[in-house]
């Protein structure tokens, strides 16, 4: 049932009256270089205050063995996070309204190097309305905002009359096996919504994502013997050329796809890192490299992998290095499905009424080129997994930054969403 | 005027009987991963064995400002070793001869995985005649020939009678500048020997080459943005295209050089280390690659350079990533011309008559792609720079191995050859 007006502007102004507050919580986040497998400090942070805010309090490590075993699961490398999961979780007296999941990741990609950054990553800077820092977008804002959402009905004496499960969760960058965990542990809700910094917009539709690790070995020999096709660089370089190839293909597809046909370029491979050889006049002998690929929704991960491996075979059988130096292709992150959200005609109308309450404008829904941790809850637990979150700027580049504008108003439409989602019940 | 031929067969078995003791002290030697920078210990040896042996020792620091004013001086960058060079001088009672330098490194170059090796490359083993492990080539069996060389007529009773500087060096690999730190604390002799496995030759040219160090930088984003043409890794393998269409072009220009006409393909350019990229699913804004490039004898390196510069230059304004983001390019390493042995007939001809006597064969006489510091004595102190080592195999790769007998043969060749050059006097 819509909300009263009344409540309605209540609660609107309780976020604006919390909102200094909530910056200055963002930045004590952004403030942590938070990267892979050094989550360790926010996550206890975020412990403290959640407990200090009266929330029952789960922390637990990541199950592997379950993560692994399941068909969402991600293989672990060795650089897996070893931190460990936060959920926040509050009760109502009574309990009348529909449960909901507010699922956030504290992971950050890494800066890169600094000196192409306008001021240090994490120092967050506010300046013309922009919040600028590593992970100050993606996501710490939409973390700070879930809870400040619940702070300022707390503000205006109310309480969600359903469960509320807050989850900070970890790898949600590499592998989504922190959102995973909070799935394999049990956790269950009518709707989840993950305020991942997508401009202000529902999320339709997300590709999914795969990590590939491929590493050329051969013999190598002085540069002065060095015969054509002999260099694990180059062989590497012949590789991707052929990577391109099958990305042109992967992308020519997108016309049988509802939600991408309209996309100029829906399937990005990008290779993201690489590294090989140890001395200037050493031929190399080996080169790693990490290719990030998507796919669409609905695509069979095990058939892409094939195509993917063929792909690979074929440039090597074509090249006298790799014929004889066959590379090794292996899976060290993200294996994740492509997502289209649908059953949630309920949640998306009273998300649609918090939006327009809090923007005075219709909730835009867009298909992202992206993945994220919704994923999971569509596909493996039957949960409307609803993405939401601020506008961002340069999200895995240099000089990160949030909007604060659109933080407050996604603030406040969450504030909404959830008084009329869950219910309120008096403090 | 040529050994007595029984002189000649008693040193011939002298290099015979020292033998054994001179493998194992080549293991000690091999045994020792004397890396860039990490050759304090092994010239620490070096300088107690000299030492133990009666030579005058001089143990020194490069001079880095008489180096970089040289102008056969290589750039120092951050990973230049600061170890020490050690010369062990013999002085005769009585100056009848022509004096010598014996010059040979101690550097080596990274060993790359070591699952690659079939077995450790620091733990030296002989199998089949040859000694197998990083450096046991290039070139501490020469190194150690040298000494087994002049010990062999010490345990004949006999010592050269005429100055002979056994100089260890290190900086071979990256910049000649260890043996360039010889030369600018004015060592000079008559001719100088550097037994490089080269493969029981005389080296009668040798190629010039620089190393370049190549940088592009600029702005990233998650990859789900990605544009074409956005990445750093493929804008690097853009730079690269470019470069080997340059690398065909010096190639073609080889019927003008009288050494390389007949050689397939003479100029190697080598993209020896590569490293770009912090995450799989961040667009890369960053690569750096390592390059060697060669050149030939004669040739002005700065027009080189310029070549270089203009390719690079023509590449990244045909690319719309670089366009924005120009490569830097920095010379960290080999500023090395190349070389032509002359006006050495009567080194030659001594070493020919040495050659001949522990081969049973003429002397070959061959061009080389590879530098070696035999350059700075030929170009800079009008000496003749004479490079003349034993058989090797693999270096600069893995399994890298020298020839047994061959390194018996040319340890007796030295010592014929340092008889007949420097004269013989009772010890």
């Amino acid at each position: 049932m819509p909300l009263d007006p009344n409540l309605k502007s209540r609660i609107l102004q309780a976020v604006e009256d919390g909102f200094a507050e909530q910056v200055s919580f963002t930045q004590k986040l952004v403030q942590m270089p938070s990267l892979r497998g050094h989550e360790h400090a926010i996550q206890d942070l975020l412990f403290r205050s959640l407990q200090s805010r009266g929330y029952a309090m789960d922390r637990f490590k990541m199950d592997r063995a379950a993560i692994e075993a399941h068909p969402g699961g991600s293989k672990y490398s060795d650089d897996h996070s070893d931190a460990p999961i936060v959920v926040g979780i509050h009760r109502p007296r009574d309990e009348r309204g529909r449960s909901l999941i507010l699922q956030s990741h504290l992971d950050v990609v890494p800066e890169g190097p600094h000196e192409m950054w306008t001021t240090p990553p994490y120092e967050p800077r506010i300046e013309d309305g922009w919040m600028y820092g590593r992970g100050s977008g993606d996501m710490k804002a939409g973390l700070a905002g879930a809870m400040y959402a619940l702070k300022a009905l707390t503000r205006e004496g109310w309480q969600p009359a359903a469960d509320v499960f807050l989850q900070s969760v970890v790898e949600e960058e590499c592998t989504g096996n922190g959102a995973l965990a909070c799935l394999a542990r049990g956790y269950r809700a009518e709707a989840a919504l993950i305020p991942e910094p997508l401009g202000d917009s529902l999320i339709r539709a997300q590709l999914g994502v795969m990590w590939l690790q491929i590493k050329v070995q051969g013999i190598p020999v002085h540069v002065a013997y060095a015969g054509s096709g002999s260099n694990a660089i180059d062989a590497a370089f012949v590789l991707i050329q052929g990577l391109k190839q099958l990305e042109v293909k992967w992308n020519a597809q997108r016309s049988g796809q509802p939600h991408y046909a309209d996309h100029d370029h829906p399937i990005n491979f990008n290779v993201g890192k690489i590294e090989g050889g140890d001395w200037a006049s050493s031929v190399p002998s080996w080169c790693v490299f990490d290719l990030r690929v998507a796919v669409y929704p609905g695509d069979d991960l095990a058939a892409r992998r094939a195509e993917l491996e063929d792909c690979i075979r074929d440039a090597a059988s074509q090249d006298a290095f790799l014929r004889n130096a066959p590379p090794q292709v292996t899976y060290h992150g993200l294996m994740a499905e492509g997502y289209i959200l649908q059953n949630a005609d309920e949640a998306e109308a009273v998300l649609g009424r918090a939006h327009r309450a809090a923007y005075g404008a219709e909730l835009p829904i867009v298909a992202t080129t992206a993945t994220t941790d919704a994923r999971f809850f569509g596909l493996y637990a039957d949960t409307p997994g609803l993405v939401y979150g601020p506008l961002s700027d340069a999200i895995h580049g240099f000089d990160e930054r949030v909007n604060l504008e659109s933080v407050r108003q996604n603030t406040q439409a969450m504030a909404l969403f959830i008084a009329e989602w869950c219910g309120l019940e008096e403090l």
